[in-house]
C-alpha cells in the first residue's frame, strides 16, 4: 500500500521534459477558469524540476552567492482556458543555449489540446543583480538538452495527438 | 521508461491522508523561507484531494448549482520554515462532521518535523452564499473517515518520527 | 485628519493610464525581487481599474451572464527587478481596439527607470468560453482612449524622463 | 489634475489603523468570491503599512542583516464574502508587545459589515531564523500604538456600525 505519496516530478522523454500539474481553487478565479498569470508559475516549476533532473542545485547555488536564474522575456499564447480540476500536462524544450541566459519552449496541454504555449528565456543573474556566465556545468548539462535530436516529426505533432 | 509523469496525488493511510507538496520560488519570499499565506494553499490543495479521493468531485457540484465548501475558521501555527525545494507532506485528519460543516487538522512535515499546524472548519455553501447542508453522499464518506479509529499513539508520535 | 484612506485608484493624463502600486513580501523571492509573474497581477489590476474608469462595470457584466475579458496573448520584457517595499508606476496605453478585442501597452516604471514593459492582448469572451463582440458602450468608451492623440515626442521618452 | 496617482497607503485613527484594498480578479476563486488565503496577504500589506507609518523600515532591516518579522500564529474567521471589484478596509490594532514578538488583531470590513477578523503573532527572526528581540527604536514605535487608549466603547462597536 502506498502510504507516502511521492511528491511532484517531471521526466524527460529524450530531451523533452513533461512535468504534470492539476487546477486547484487557487489557480481559479471568478470567470471559472484557471487565472492567466497563474500559467506562468506552471511553467516556472516545471523549469526548476527539468533543472532538478539535471543535477542542477538552485538553491545551493543561490545560497553559495554564485547567483539564480531570472526571466528575461517571455510571450505566452492562451489557446483554451483549463478548469478545476484539470490535469495539465507541462512539456519543456530547451531551445537554445548561451553564455548567460537560456531560451525554452513551454506549452500547456490538457489530453492532448494545446491550452498554452510559451517562449521563456532566462538568464543567468549574480548577487548584484547584473547578468554572468551560467556555472559551467549548467551548461554542460543543458547542451546536452539542446543537442539531442528531435523527431523529424515536428514534435507538437507527435506528443499531442493533433495528427 | 516513465515519460508521462502522474499529476500529483495524496493517500489515506488508514484515515490519515498525506500529500506531498515541493516549495517552489513562487512559495518563497525575500527573507528566503516559505510565505505564510502559501501554507493556506498547500493545505486547500491537500483537503481537495482528500475529497477527490472520498469520490467527490467538487467541479461537477459547483457547476450543479449545488454549492462549495468554504473555509469558516481557521488556526495556524508555524513552527520552523520551509525552504526552496523542500518536499513537503502535508497530513489531513478529518476530525468532526456536522451537518454543514467539517473540521480537519493539518500538518506539513519535513522528514517528520513539524514546520506548521492547523486546524481548519470548512463549511458546505450554497449558490445564495449560504450555509448548507453537505450532499449526502458527502458525509457519508466523511463518516468513513471520523469513524475510523486512529491507533492509540496519539497520530502525531506516531507518524513524526519525534517520538 | 484623513483617517479613511482611500483604496487604491489610477488615472488618466490624456490617453494614458497611470496606477501605482508597492512591492510587498507577497510579491518577492527568495532572490530578493519581485516574482516574474506578479507583473501581471499588477497590470491585470491597472486594466481593471482602466475600466472602471471608463465606466465598465466587469462584474456586472460578468454576473449578467455577458462575459468577461480574457488574456488572447501577452508578451513581457524585464529589465530591471523590483524590490520590496518599492513603488511602481504601472502605465497602460490602449493601442488597437477591434471587435472582440483589444490590444494594451504596458510598462512598471520606478521612478522614471523601466522595468517591465508588456504587449496584452484582451478578449471579450461570453460565458460558453467563446470570443464575442465588446458590448457597445465598452467599445465606443475604449475607442475615445485609442482616437486620442498621443504627443509627437514618442510616450515612453515623454513620459519616462529617460530622453 | 492629478495625473500621477498615489499608491496604497493607510493612516491611523488613534491607535487603530486603516488600510484599504479592493479586490481583483486575481484574488477571487470559482466561487466566485475571495479565496481564503488572500485575506492573509491584505493582513500583511496592512502591517506593512503600519510598520512603514510608524518609520519602521522593514526592507533596511532586512538587508543590514538585522531580521524580519515572520508570523508566528494566526487565527482568521470568515464571516461574509468580499466579491470582485469592494473596497475593504483593512483595520489593525496591536494589542500585545513582548521582547521579540507582536500580537495584533485584524479585521477586514465592507461599508462596515465585517468580513473577516483575525489575530496575528508575529516574532522578530533574525538570519539564522532563531527569534530575536525587536531592534529597541521598533519596540518603541509599536509601545506608542499599545499605550494609546482606545475609546470606552469597544472599537468593534465603534466603527463596524455594528452598534
Amino acid at each position: 500500500m502506498m502510504s507516502f505519496p511521492s511528491p511532484p516530478a517531471g521526466c524527460f522523454a529524450g530531451p523533452l521534459h513533461r512535468y504534470a500539474v492539476r487546477a486547484h481553487f487557487e489557480d481559479t478565479d471568478l470567470s471559472g477558469v484557471v487565472y492567466h498569470a497563474n500559467y506562468l508559475r506552471w511553467f516556472e516549476r516545471a523549469r526548476s524540476d527539468l533543472l532538478r533532473l539535471l543535477g542542477i542545485d538552485q538553491r545551493a547555488a543561490y545560497e553559495a552567492g554564485e547567483g539564480a536564474y531570472a526571466v528575461a522575456d517571455l510571450t505566452i499564447r492562451y489557446a483554451a482556458p483549463a478548469r478545476l480540476d484539470d490535469v495539465l500536462m507541462i512539456e519543456t524544450l530547451a531551445e537554445e543555449l548561451r553564455a548567460a541566459s537560456c531560451s525554452l519552449h513551454q506549452r500547456a496541454l490538457r489530453d492532448g489540446i494545446l491550452l498554452a504555449e510559451a517562449r521563456v528565456r532566462v538568464g543567468f543573474v549574480g548577487p548584484d543583480g547584473r547578468p554572468r556566465r551560467q556555472p559551467a556545468a549548467w551548461r554542460a548539462a543543458f547542451a546536452t538538452l539542446v543537442a539531442t535530436p528531435v523527431p523529424t516529426t515536428p514534435h507538437i505533432a507527435e506528443h499531442s495527438g493533433q495528427t
